[in-house]
């Protein structure tokens, strides 16, 4: 696949997902410069220490400059302020597009603020860890992962392709999707797993009974796979349940309603309901490695890393 | 350390655990010879084709005959059936335990059919993947993981002493515990864990607005995680809800509790609550990795072998 070509390619934000893309576009040879802007000065040192960009400012607005690719990459709840921040500064044609996880509300805060003259395409690529900062970011983050965009009706066709061709060659396949469908379908596939993920790990730490240094031990027995989740970037997080909240509540609905079930079933002892639904769940793991989209090896490849790592007995 | 000296050991029960513990005792030289049981005669020639033991047989009677030590690797469900079957058998002075994830369960069921002249030492060592059978087994499994010991009071310390050496030699650090303390502990490091994610891929798969396909797409968002516990084997996990009700009823009771407020705080729109509770679950899984149970890697460490699977660009 042939390099996209932008002579300047703008980073709003430069945590977890504008580190990586950064790193990408530098690898991969996907713009001539790029300009990193970020909000406090300690944050844009370190991005200038790790070389991420060829000018840095905490100026929006100055970063824009100039650029064909304005890429927004800050916690939701921020993309109002950033697109009012830049609007004045963009230049005709430029495509303006974001990395958020929620759509509807990331449209609303940053539409009314762009120009008519330019292309804004929201998008939002399904990749992260749950490292933040630009420290935390790697080149092959996206590869192998989706990218939704949820371009506006009307949007420039030309446009959408070229940034459907630049996340394509940062190693994404690209769908496209109505924002609030968007919405619905990330609130069951990420948001409800991070509140869950956040939600037992709270719950944990909160027990009299138990103490913290046994859950710490004893946590390889399934606990751990969550914390990992919630160690994730809390304002990232608290910005999309701001921001996605009726699809978060129509999902966190149906979630307790099957658990007041599945409590059911234990308190009756109904083991014949309890084998059905453990037996059903069992096929979505393969499905999802046969799409590629987790890795093929037990315990997520965990215990080659945990063996070398250990001293011998 | 010296290999712990065992001149027969009884496996009766050969999935995960068992074949795991075949493996490790074969590696390590734990014993003069190993002798599997399993129920269903497959399984047995899958082990005997794997070469996990020196004699096979579909009688937890005959395989325990003249051993040392019997580890009972069943699911918790089918205890008392197998202390049953192989309490005549028994030779007096042999230690008998067992693996299973609820403890107070196990003793009640085991305790009355087991003759007393053995020593029986109830234990849990805390490990495992989402795979399960014969084949999922490697010696690997144990090594860094705690074992946690339930022995009723009164137990022979010289035998205790065996059996921690022996787990030890298996790669495991060993605890004491009261049974009920057990069952406490491991319903909120385990079971809820485990119901948790259940639940939640459940709850995907029921959905009628977001597609299975799309459920699968996007699942790197956060929901895989979920998937790979949910993949574990349901007839295990179907017998621990039904062995560890209260504790597991318990500890749902929180969680619903919890999740409440938090359902809450997203309808009302409190970010600040959002966000402390975001913030306190981050130092959990920092304390994990410095246990040394987990890896210390993002992302569990899978963008690496997903990268290494990926073809290029």
């Amino acid at each position: 696949m042939s390099n996209v070509q932008f002579k300047k390619i703008a980073l709003i934000g430069i945590g977890l997902i504008g580190s990586s893309l950064a790193r990408v576009i530098r690898e991969r040879q996907l713009a001539e410069t790029i300009s990193v802007s970020t909000r406090t000065s300690e944050t844009l040192e370190r991005a200038h220490a790790l070389e991420l960009g060829d000018s840095y400012t905490t100026s929006p607005a100055e970063a824009v400059r100039d650029a064909d690719l304005v890429i927004v990459c800050v916690p939701v709840g921020a993309s109002g302020r950033v697109a009012r921040d830049m609007a004045a500064e963009l230049k005709p044609g430029v495509i303006v597009t974001d990395v958020g996880s929620t759509k509807k509300s990331v449209i609303e805060q940053m539409a009314p603020a762009l120009p008519d003259n330019v292309h804004f395409i929201p998008g939002h690529p399904i990749a992260g860890t749950e490292h933040s900062g630009p420290d935390a970011g790697f080149a092959q983050l996206f590869q192998g992962r989706w990218c939704i965009l949820t371009p506006p009706p009307g949007t420039d066709e030309a446009a959408i392709e070229a940034l459907s061709d630049f996340w394509q060659a940062c190693g994404s396949m690209v769908d496209r999707m109505d924002p609030d469908h968007h919405d619905l379908v990330l609130a069951i596939v990420s948001h409800l797993p991070q509140l869950i993920a956040y939600n037992i790990v709270g719950t944990a730490d909160d027990l009299e009974t138990v103490t913290k240094s046994q859950v710490i031990k004893y946590s390889a027995s399934g606990f751990r796979d969550f914390t990992r989740l919630a160690a994730s970037d809390p304002t990232m997080w608290r910005d999309v349940c701001l921001n996605n909240r009726d699809a978060i509540l129509e999902m966190l609905a149906r979630f307790s309603e099957d658990l007041a079930s599945l409590q059911r079933a234990i308190r009756w002892g109904d083991g014949d309901k309890l084998f059905d639904l453990f037996s059903r769940t069992r096929h979505i793991r393969k499905s999802i490695i046969e799409a590629g989209q987790d890795v093929d090896v037990p315990d997520f490849g965990r215990h080659v890393a945990v063996t070398e790592n250990q001293p011998e007995n």
